[in-house]
């Protein structure tokens, strides 16, 4: 099979943050294939087919993919963030797994990114530094009692939550009953990061007490992080940092 | 206050999956510090001192930043992966926390790389697709209790869980409890990717079901991530993917 499909991580919305293997693959992709917001930060040039797809596509995207590679094609899905959190390469290996045998046989290279999460906690400082997870909010693909029990169960760990998607117009609901759970369960000054479009020109962030927040601090450009009891604000003139330390005494 | 420091992200053990941020910060530094198998990947030249330490070594190398800053050096501490994830930016927070006040005016930047999990995750397909959570295994700086909690409230979550540093010399039990425990709640069919040294010369990866799986193949480069009771495996003449769907039905 001569044809490849190569899944690549953006990283967040600054093109400084990418990988230099993601640099060059995008120089010598033939096709590339992705959510128009992103197709939209790759330069035209001959010789290259931009194929720009809704938000809603993944699935096409995918199967697109797999037929320009069964053609012989070097193709390219981009993704922002890393491709493998909560983006087009589960969406990737769903499709093929799903499919005809001659598909799972195509080569398939994922190319690892600089994710939300990490990019959110690197501008602040250091939240992520003790034991966290990362939470899907949407509930589109699973049932809002598991997302509760994932976070109630997470709180009771004391983990450091990162929360992707928490909000969108078709669930304006979701965000606020993170946040009664997080009231029942958590101390009132408990530090909640709320990181929208981070690195971007439109960055905005704010480190708020648990007592202070409110649900339309987030939307779905929004990488929420919600500090374990042990994560502490450092006080400055100029921004403070947000870490959480390494030990548990 | 003139000097300023950068704690920067190398990535996994592949220079081409460095961001070009950290790659043109490395190159106008003065000053760079770090662990010495990451200092012995910078290329020396004139004007570049260059600060390599031991492992164990870690808040030697933030007090040793502070002071460079202090007298007007602009300094760069490198770590492997993503500085925010179990490395030296929540170091440098908690020095600078239980420091002198004029500490906490000094400029520091975290640049965001590619965290482990990330980079293993991609080398075998999309594990983490589904929420996961990360969890370091090393028991130097909390109780074996509060992390055999964790284990047990994130199978019951169904969390990927992915396991940082799961074994080493001076801890070489835990990773063998951390089975016991699977083995206690899981299905023996639930598939564990060990992955060493990944993207470099060492690399070794294997996907293995729970009930063949053995403390031996963990060591202190070893990442581990255990799939959730949805993770599959596609299987192919060339190199299996592991990856966990975006859905739960």
């Amino acid at each position: 099979m001569k044809g490849k499909i190569i899944v690549a991580g953006l990283g967040p919305g600054k093109k400084s943050l990418m990988t230099q293997e993601v640099f060059e693959v995008i120089e010598k992709a033939t096709d590339i294939i992705g959510y128009s917001t992103y197709i939209n930060r790759i330069k035209p040039r001959a010789n290259l087919n931009l194929h720009s797809s809704d938000n809603r596509e993944e699935p096409k995207r995918a199967l697109d993919a797999i037929n320009l590679a069964l053609n012989g094609k070097n193709v390219v899905i981009i993704s922002s963030g890393d491709p493998g959190v909560f983006a087009m390469a589960s969406v990737m290996f769903e499709t093929l797994d799903n499919g005809p045998d001659i598909w799972k046989q195509i080569e398939i290279v994922i190319l690892p990114g600089v994710t939300a999460m990490l990019a959110a906690a690197a501008r602040v400082g250091a939240p992520l530094g003790h034991d966290f997870c990362a939470i899907n909010l949407s509930n589109n693909l699973k049932p809002w009692e598991l997302i509760e029990k994932r976070i109630r169960l997470s709180i009771e760990c004391d983990f450091v939550i990162c929360i992707y998607n928490p909000r969108s117009k078709s669930r304006p609901n979701d965000f606020a009953k993170t946040l009664t759970i997080l009231r029942e369960t958590c101390d009132e000054n408990r530090y909640i990061l709320f990181a929208k479009s981070v690195y971007s020109d439109n960055e905005k962030i704010e480190i708020i007490k648990l007592k202070d927040a409110i649900e339309d601090m987030a939307d779905m450009k929004t990488l929420v992080i919600i500090g374990s009891s042990l994560s502490k604000i450092i006080k400055r003139k100029k921004g403070d940092f947000f870490y959480t330390p390494r030990s548990v005494e």
